[in-house]
């Protein structure tokens, strides 16, 4: 597939912008010191894992899968890349002339997008030379830190929001390009729509939008606002009721929509009571449709609060895009296996650093989970071997990357679909908002040297 | 300026990729109902400020403002954005063609980059009518609820490194793109460096690296690995040395680099320790100018608690791009004044809503900072009048956008010597790292209805 053709929305947008300079300078002085001393060619194995969730968490949610595939395409150095690394003594010519013919020849495998993972999950790996593979560290760390932060606090804001829709509208509290990440990976993690009209574009995220106080304020009245609005939408929008007076503005409301309005928002106070309150008086109107949709600051811990509020869905900004309180998922990109020499049959050796604090296990690892003859997961399993799954084992890795080839994409909703069905799996502790330890015990099975 | 030519490296980057579906749906719902309804014309003021600052800390710093001017240069919808906004119906054929037409032409005026900022500070100002000044909402708060937070994070760690030079490298643990951000955003802080290349290309940002613990593990030996290194980037480079065991490693490098050996970096470990053991050895190797940086999940704090260590630089990662416990800086945009009809000299309305608890103060805004005699800012005035300085007295806003017309762009030097002038100025109490009060108290004049 060239880059800026196909279906694909992100790969046309990227081919505006390559990825290749989204990278730590680190990278290409270290690929230019191991063209020089001969090791560049070695071929290595990088495995991207977190030592552990966020403090409390009992999973993580593997996001950003499709966006990794797209950039893995989009990194090439073009003669602005080039000619900025040159005039600017990055690099040395070799190295320059080196990434001008760059592009990714390895093989990827990784975690399905969607998928649950746990402390030292070995949601991708990266095999190719050294100098391919490192090339790779930074972007694939950024997008998966923040696809995965995002949806890993999406995930539980479902969960807690008990089959009531959720909204994301964060995008004015993260970066312009994060949001649109952002509404992707809350989409995969089971949102149902975005406010965040570059999500739609790009990954055909389904948009919804309401109205802002601003729109109140504009006209000469809540009235001629609502009015307005009716005109132009149509009585099956949602009215923002709380700019002056939340009672008078639900009157106002059905009496100018009547009983078949959308839906009304209440974007303050206390939701709960608001939401009580407001659900009673459209009742009274005989209103018993519309719906009331509840925003303002709520987390995965004030969505769980309204479970006994009569509310019909939650938009969600702040904590959403921020990763409630995880903005980043702490994955690592680690080197965990590299030939012993240049040729290609050189044997492979498992390597790992041995300094205090941050251990690594070196080795190529495979991960299974272990699912009980009732469908439920029991044990995530890590193996330097070859996996040796059950009946009704899951074989955690696939292949995304086949000799520099992108095999792995598929459709968002296959990711979003698969995300369900890995944490209704999972025990029922998993949805639990409390802090608690990892839902599945991650167990390594060590086959010795082989990497 | 056409977009995709001049010297300014995001226009032209961005014209691969408009900003106009940066948005959130509502805005352009809201838009085709007030065409609908004959509001869209009315002259608007829409102001951005916070209503607090985070949690504890004494100041805010603007960043972002440059960013914002590049976005709303780029803030045009094209083919591609029509065809979408049609065929998915978010908008009617009357608002696609007005959109179509659309480009910014009214004023925006805001409070220089690298500015310190306070609760209530008007820090941007968008004028225009509705119509124009409303779509910019999105992507103005993205930028600025990004940007903000990272310097304020960022001139924290600054002001806690007394002086000391700071790598930003926190790219992995960020969305791609919001890495690019926050490099140029901590560089207007006052860090020194960045790892982020492609800050470099965009962003004239000074970049800096080392190396990695897969370099020394692709190598057959620590020796070969820092023998490859200094034989590509010379003796002035930095060697990692806590791969295997640090003060083998220190000894290897001042053996084959000599005492001319530019640094050493320390990764793991308690920090001041091995900062002391390794300046100790250094030293008896009579490698007194090898300098020593440390890396390691550290923030302002883990940098104060290390003032009296021999540190000579600092990386930060992930709290840097993380915003230190703060990543967004809830700012707002809120409508404060807007027209009473459609005549370009309607009388302008102040407004604001008045639901529980987010209230705001309309009319349009002038902000003053006041110095002492001695130079020392005391305070933060908010005035819906004309501004009426001391002699030492500094108005806020300067004007960024003129009739359409990008009139603010400076050089990002520009913003970081501001910075550094404008936290000197506070009160000493400004810089505690501790939970405190703003450091200026925010006064407001209010000169009656005048918007």
């Amino acid at each position: 597939m060239d880059v800026g053709e196909g279906t694909n929305g992100e790969v046309t947008a990227a081919a505006g912008r390559g990825t290749a300079l989204l990278t730590d300078r680190y990278e290409l002085t270290m690929l230019q010191a191991a063209l020089r001393s001969g090791t560049a060619g070695r071929r290595a194995v990088f495995e991207v894992f977190a030592r552990s969730l966020p403090a409390g968490r009992r999973y993580g949610v593997v996001a950003g899968t499709g966006r990794i595939l797209d950039a893995i395409e989009a990194f090439r150095f073009g003669p602005d890349e080039l000619d900025w690394l040159a005039a600017n003594g990055i690099v040395d010519e070799p190295t320059v002339q080196w990434l001008e013919k760059f592009r990714f020849t390895g093989n990827v495998w990784g975690y399905p997008e969607g998928e649950c993972y746990f402390p030292e999950s070995p949601i991708l790996r990266v095999e190719g030379t050294f100098a391919e593979a490192v090339l790779l560290e930074t972007v694939v760390l950024s997008i998966l830190n923040h696809d995965c932060a995002i949806a890993s606090a999406a995930s539980r804001m479902v969960q807690a929001a008990q089959g009531r829709p959720l909204i994301e509208m964060g995008s004015r509290r993260a970066h312009e390009r994060s949001a649109v990440a952002s509404a992707r990976a809350a989409y995969v993690a089971g949102f149902a729509t975005t406010s965040n009209l570059e999500a739609g574009r790009l990954y055909d995220v389904p948009t919804a939008g309401t109205s802002a106080h601003s729109f109140t304020l504009l006209h000469d009245s809540e009235r001629h606002a609502f009015e307005a609005q009716l005109a132009s939408l149509g009585e099956s929008t949602t009215l923002l009721v709380d700019t002056y007076d939340v009672e008078r503005a639900v009157r106002t409301a059905v009496e100018l929509a009547g009983p078949a309005l959308g839906a009304v928002r209440i974007d303050s106070g206390d939701l709960a009571v608001m939401a009580r309150r407001v659900r009673d008086q459209l009742d009274s109107l005989d209103a018993r449709d519309t719906r009331i949709v509840v925003t303002g600051d709520l987390d995965e811990y004030g969505i769980a609060a309204l479970a006994a509020a009569p509310v019909d869905g939650y938009g969600v900004g702040t904590s959403l895009v921020t990763g409630s309180g995880a903005p980043t998922a702490s994955l690592v990109y680690k080197l965990v296996a590299r030939a012993d020499g240049p040729d290609a049959d050189a044997p492979m050796r498992p390597v790992a650093k041995r300094s205090s604090g941050k251990p690594s296990r070196g080795g190529r690892k495979a991960a299974v989970r272990r699912v009980d003859p009732h469908g439920a997961a029991y044990a995530e399993t890590v193996s330097t071997g070859e996996p040796a799954p059950g009946p009704r084992d899951r074989v955690l890795q696939v292949p995304l990357v086949r000799q520099g080839e992108i095999i792995g994409r598929e459709p968002l909703r296959d990711a979003r679909d698969r995300h369900a069905r890995a944490v209704a799996e999972l025990p029922a502790t998993a949805v639990q908002l409390s802090r608690g330890e990892p839902a599945l015990p991650t167990e390594f099975v060590d086959d010795g040297p082989r990497p």
